[in-house]
């Protein structure tokens, strides 16, 4: 799958690509094991520092190592890429080695050990910042601290899933900024 | 402007409006004062109890209330009301009745005392059921604890919110339910 040059973006503005709400595949790595989950349940908490926080269920084989590695790739797949995000979704890291399953190609990372997914539009590179809440709802609290996205396009069609097997692609963009008080862009 | 007509819905299968991550108007009443805000950030959390996890931050006119009163309502509009989900967003319940300056419907609530939006295609009903991150990220975990949702469309088009005044619309659907396992739908 051929994807665009990534360039370096401001971690504090990631909210452009995640509060929209799109499904995204999460890199993990502990020791030598590597894997790739689906994850629906995220929302950015803060600007600065770039905080994320997301729901990673305990049955995942990815809860196990993002847990003891304290860090994580968030990869934000294009529409395109709808049949390898289900079947991500649908197979287990502790039967299956996802990257080579899904002739996906693992980048390395700047600041944190898990890859990079090539085909991704967009990757934001995460380390642990809260805890205190896995235990009781699995939610973990991330810093962005490195965000890689490509050039072109401006805005990547993405999906957004709904359960029941069904996604929604988004579609077209209307801005109101002249609308807006400076402020509350 | 018209509405369908609303039943009740299933608080466990709320995720189908959430998950894809729109925006939303939060309606918080306490003692004397009701007041809408508009919210991007937030997430399921859980299925049963129905968890959603959302910021809500401390400059807004709606924090104070929706902390006093433990008490929210999720609104979730339609793509057609932009214009209306910009204006509550431009301006501050504390020198505005949101309700009155945007012609929006107010309509009793069934468990809490925050009304519901008519004009919104869905409406949840929250209770706080975790306060733990309100004090360090403005993180609120409500339970729904009722929820009303139009009989039609099926998938309304909704917006989501990319920052700095642009909103993306929800477009067209994919089922790929063929492909899930049943207990990974």
């Amino acid at each position: 799958m051929k994807t665009a040059a990534k360039q370096d973006f401001p971690v504090s503005e990631i909210r452009r690509y995640l509060e929209p709400g799109p499904i995204v595949l999460v890199t993990s790595k502990w020791r030598r094991q590597v894997n790739i989950m689906t994850m629906g349940w995220h929302t950015v908490m803060e600007f600065s520092p770039s905080l994320v926080g997301c729901v990673i269920a305990g049955g995942n084989h990815s809860f196990e190592l993002i847990r003891n590695s304290r860090e994580c790739v968030i990869n934000i797949p294009a529409a395109k890429m709808i049949d390898t995000v289900v079947g991500i979704g649908n197979c287990s890291g502790a039967e299956v080695d996802k990257f080579a399953r899904f002739k996906l190609t693992e980048v390395k990372a700047d600041k944190v050990k898990a890859p990079l997914i090539q085909e991704c539009f967009a990757s934001l590179e995460c380390r642990l910042a809260d805890d205190s809440l896995v235990e009781k709802y699995n939610f973990f609290i991330f810093e962005v601290v490195k965000a890689h996205v490509s050039t072109s396009p401006k805005y990547p069609q993405t999906l957004h899933y709904t359960g029941n097997g069904v996604f929604t692609v988004s579609g077209k963009n209307i801005s109101r900024r002249a609308l807006f008080r400076p402020e509350h862009l």
